[in-house]
């Protein structure tokens, strides 16, 4: 058994369906329990870094796995675990239902499995200069401002040059990203235990590009050499920054994990069978 | 034998490496055979209709097949067949290479192939009310206008329901386009001469989802459901413009078809080859 | 409405759950409408010819796609249509339910729809010497004896030279197999109606290689060139020959179609999206 | 500079074309660089433990890729590093070309870069009962005996159950073996330091099915579940052993790895880009 947790913000996020109710109704269960509810609100904006890095030692958020991107890079920043109650679908990182709140009750009193995910940092440089930086757990993606342009750019992984290509853009992905936006571009499952990355081509110029699964101590620095657009960078789907031409993105594992929190009976094989529809006839 | 071409027009395009001096050379090549060159430009908006419709039986394109597309929407409506000469990399649509010009008088004296290709026509449509009208000669693309964003839309096959969709997008190909962008999409190759349209689904949300390939007398419709952004349409990687919410991509094929002029000596198959590499050990 | 039928052949397959049982009900169905039964029995073999040609006018198939394959070739020889009652899974052939046997009655009384599906012919030739002769419905598959050998072929269209490839193998497969074994090689879906033929390479050595799409009126030559190993070729995967060293299979277009009977209320679409899992969240 | 060295085994292969000449030439420089060349045959049956146990501190293969696989499962038995030679095509494991020898020299004086390849260990149980165990540098495959026929099966991952499938079977690789037969399935490339094996699934009845990346420290056990056929397995596309119906494939690391040598001026991107056609306009 694990140390049981004592003091817990709540995190929903506006204009998901049933948010609010499902808030209320842990709010009342965390009460009755005589957790400390340090905070209960619809948006993370509302926490501040007093609250979380003094009065927290739990964030629970009430959504989907979008919900749940955006809550982690405040958690992983103050070192707290993060549990997901997911609102509707199924989720990879959002694995309790609103009608199975028994489960929280158990976590609460530490009978949980905690797991470490580590994320990407994401360097734009200009000729050496830093432009700006980012974070993201699921994963990285280059790509045009004006999708009908193809982008070039060239790949290096620890120094070495690994291709030139043309695409409509690249994805890296770390493992818990391997199940979201780089599967449906043909990127492989990787375990979420499994310390590796990938680089997904989006769309490749040349048919025989595959995606290129590498360890997750590797440096990766993507050099764009395309002349006459300005490509983006997003990040878990949620930033989206425009890049100089003539940028590289340096790439690599951020200093610091996430720990997801999951109730003691967590599959992760089960939730794949379920949202890849592995189970139906 | 065919019919000898008398009045040719010469386009080029601007920015292409080596397009003036092969502009000039096939001048000069022209000149020499006594016949009439109604134009030589740059650019295909010195093309006027007063020139293209009375003064012109053949239209000579140098470029690659980017080029060839901007001007296959000129041909068309004046019924103009097009040559395609080629700068830099072989081409599927400008399938002669500027060392190889003898290849052109052969053609003028009515050695060559004529083939026909078919057009997409688009309609984007707001309630019954058409917004704007298009014509494709590679392939439609329906985008969203942030690619972090996926769009929900609706197919419709001669009316009949096909699927909803959440994915990137969805390209509608002609066998002509089908070794252009949707190529790189998963699409399949189709022949020139197939009757036939492929939908290719863009990062598609179901992993079940495929190509389909269906008649090319078919009706298309795809209704956009996505609630929170405004897609784009773009078609042969050139026009692109934003689509109403609640809009509808009215898709079939165009009423005027391209008339592609190759040498005798032309095979589609050889092209596959080496543009694919399959010739490679 | 069609012409009602009034001689009914009835096929089962053994060793199929359930397939007795709802011969029997058929039976009773048929007999109770006043139609004459002209055989019910588990397999086709009791389906003399005699009785196909003089006495039949439908035949009727309980099971899955697999018996209905069987028993298409049989029809087709004898031009009468097909209907399919399935056993348990849903099929894209075998389209009633056995729970659904109304729909029989409906059919019986001339309220259906019938489509003509195109088959493919295929010549194992050596040396211009006919070998043998198959007929398929869904697709011919050229493959190895021993899987861990690839083969290498040459692809002919219309005497053209497409390509030589080394693979497992390679698929022809009609609009009608698209969605049975062609599908899990990644071949695109094509609509039944489409007159065209897909050549889907299996396992390619060459990574660029891809499904082409041709017209159902061209005519296929596949020259075995591999040395060491006997391939096999194999027919709706059923019938499966081993093919001589140097063979070509000559593969076209067979001269009659199969009649396929649907319910009025057959939508293939809802077929596609049921058996691929796209209605599913 | 890592130690020379002095006692050398020269293998090649039989019906590799200039195989016989390349030893010759190998010979020669290796007797006048006073090397002592314990055996030069063309086949590695003559390598007795005797002479690869005392005598012997490097293993010289001539020939290609499969050359090589035969050899290394020696080379691991005795804990021998390998070298190879490749005749014709570049391999990715036989990367000096038979003209590029001087590179040989600088390798026996210890300028070379020693990589260490894991391999796989599969053991075909039968209710617990071990019936046959085998090795693989590359990859394992379970394929049925008749490729009509879809093998059914189910995964388990460190006793986990991952996933029950339909398929033409299945195919386990290392990150060595990921450029090879599973790259052909849909497989991503591995780099070949990481520690992973991928489980690529052979056209796949379920469309949603995705190759999986794991740990290579993970045991994963394959339960054969269909009941008609007898399906094999083949380790390096060599050995091909029949499983019996209910047999289980217990798949794990092995225990020794393979030394593999390569000159120093060795870039493993370098291959990838020249065999995949990555550098080609």
């Amino acid at each position: 058994m694990n140390k049981p947790f004592k003091k817990v913000a709540l995190i929903g996020r506006e204009g998901v369906t049933g948010v609010k109710d499902t808030l209320k109704t842990l709010h009342d269960l965390l009460k009755n329990k005589g957790i400390n509810v340090v905070m209960s609100e619809i948006t993370a904006e509302a926490a501040s870094d007093d609250i979380l890095e003094k009065q927290t030692d739990l964030i629970i958020v009430v959504g989907g796995d979008g919900s749940l991107l955006q809550v982690a890079h405040l958690a992983v920043e103050h070192d707290l675990p993060v549990l997901g109650i997911n609102r509707g679908q199924l989720g990879f990182l959002t694995d309790i239902y609103p009608d199975d709140l028994q489960k929280v009750e158990a976590i609460l009193e530490g009978h949980y499995t905690e797991e470490s995910r580590f994320l990407l940092q994401i360097e734009v440089r200009e000729n050496k200069n830093l432009i700006s930086q980012h974070v993201a757990l699921n994963e990285v993606v280059l790509l045009p401002g004006d999708l009908a342009q193809m982008i070039r750019f060239e790949i290096y992984i620890n120094d070495d040059f690994v291709c030139a290509q043309r695409a409509d853009g690249l994805i890296a992905t770390t493992p818990t990203g391997s199940t979201a936006y780089a599967l449906s571009g043909g990127g492989p499952i990787m375990h979420p235990t499994l310390n590796a990355i990938a680089l997904v081509p989006m769309f490749p110029h040349k048919l025989s590009s595959r995606p290129i699964v590498i360890d997750n101590n590797s440096v990766i620095d993507i050099a764009i050499t395309t002349k006459k657009i300005t490509p983006h960078v997003s990040c878990d789907g949620q930033k989206r920054v425009s890049v100089p031409m003539d940028a590289t993105l340096h790439i690599q594992k951020y200093q610091k994990s996430l720990k997801l929190i999951h109730p003691s009976s967590y599959d992760y094989y089960q939730t794949l069978r379920e949202k890849l529809g592995w189970e139906a006839h």
